[in-house]
């Protein structure tokens, strides 16, 4: 397979490219700290199961990183982001035979402020559900442009969003996390949502801690009834939910312990 | 508003563009025929129509309708691409305040092969619902390119998709219709699919023919009690069913007389 690199935010791309005629392709947003990646392994694990399920291939790990070493040279702190698409192709859904993929890498020297806690509203639009879609970062993101839409009434920092089926998914750009007691739960993203890279990290930091972690279906009262409320985003880390429409959450208990033990690892 | 105007397949886009990185923006593939294109109002009514549901802006038809013009200068028989982006943007969900929407026109002078008639098979994926995003021709088709390789499994030319609840939406790239005795159903596409603009010609042509049409919720079985199934697309126009799942459907009646009613139309 042959792959075509871009590289920086001036970079072009053919109009025909299946990525902006179809959104068929795959996406990483990834955070620089101290001059690299974090979590490389972790995004680019999500890549190949998106690979996997789209049947774009993906280069080498080795080339990858090597690609990326370049790109984010001389940034100590700032974002990387990754596409992949599965390049320029004749007309019609039928993806090419032998895709000459296009990768771009774009890195910016400044990250998102930080910010610990967030207010939080419940949104109206549900989100599709399809299992072949789900948990990968594929770019096919209207949903979500929609929802910054809806969100943009309200004056609250992210929205949470149900799908067709009912249950909760996360936020526009955020996975959630309902604290009960001692035990945690975060919701599937096995028909709808993201599997955050943030996400996962924090489900490995509650095995090792030794807290009680699952993944299950949750209906909005089961948001109601938490003693806290946390969401997760690879570039922003760890954020307390203040309030959901309204609704105070008092406790930050879990979110600053796993917030301290995140960055515990990632100073070593 | 400002619009960009990108021309031609050699044409290329910002990298940064909201239509490469979300899916953020409409399209429409028009038919040429006779230097003209077929049913433009059809094509720029829909595209108005996903412009209010994303609220994106468009140009005005008149300066559209001239852009059209200049770009299918030349071309008897072909088809035109139509993209609208909501340009470029920063990161994140969020469409930024003033969009500056990138419009891009390609031509092509060749029709797809005129085939009458069609080979479908019911696929396995099922498509996500979402009433902001029903109906609309926006730039997030991953689905269709999932169900494209779904379908390149089998010996068919066409493949039928349910949606997650379970109801008939239509083909991959095309509309469905299903004949009763003397009625016609065409499944619904407020939660799912595209609103065809083939599928609006042949409902107004029904209505003028005096053929009972509607739309309604199909189940898979409602397709094999069918006397004729038959598919459409604003290139191809009117497909008859030949067999589904290897069920032989003989009837060509409704489909040759939408066809001859709507080429009468087109010739006059």
């Amino acid at each position: 397979v042959r792959f075509h690199y871009l590289s920086g935010p001036d970079a072009r791309i053919d109009v025909d490219d299946r990525g902006l005629a179809y959104g068929d392709g795959l996406f990483e947003t990834m955070a620089i700290r101290g001059g690299t990646i974090r979590r490389l392994d972790l995004h680019l694990q999500r890549l190949e199961r998106g690979g996997d399920r789209l049947r774009l291939p993906l280069p080498e790990r080795r080339e990858l990183a090597i690609r990326i070493d370049a790109e984010i040279a001389g940034i100590s702190e700032g974002l990387l982001k990754l596409v992949i698409t599965r390049g320029p192709g004749p007309r019609g859904y039928a993806p090419p035979a032998a895709p000459e993929p296009v990768v771009i890498l774009t890195a910016t020297p400044q990250l998102p402020p930080r910010q610990l806690e967030l207010r939080a509203v419940m949104l109206a639009q549900r989100l599709g559900e399809n299992e072949k879609m789900a948990g990968i970062k594929h770019l096919c993101r209207l949903e979500q442009v929609l929802a910054q839409l809806e969100l943009a009434q309200y004056d609250a920092d992210e929205g949470i969003l149900l799908s067709t089926s009912g249950h909760i998914v996360g936020g526009t750009s955020r996975n959630l996390f309902a604290v009960y007691g001692q035990s945690i739960v975060t919701p599937r993203v096995s028909r709808a949502g993201i599997a955050g890279v943030m996400r996962r990290c924090v489900l490995e930091q509650c095995e090792r801690l030794g807290i009680a972690a699952e993944e299950a279906d949750l209906a909005p009262g089961d948001l109601v009834a938490a003693d806290e409320l946390f969401m997760t985003n690879a570039l922003v880390g760890i954020q307390s939910v203040a309030q959901l429409d309204g609704r105070v959450y008092g406790s930050r208990a879990r979110a600053t312990q796993l917030r301290a033990a995140i960055e515990a690892i990632e100073h070593v």
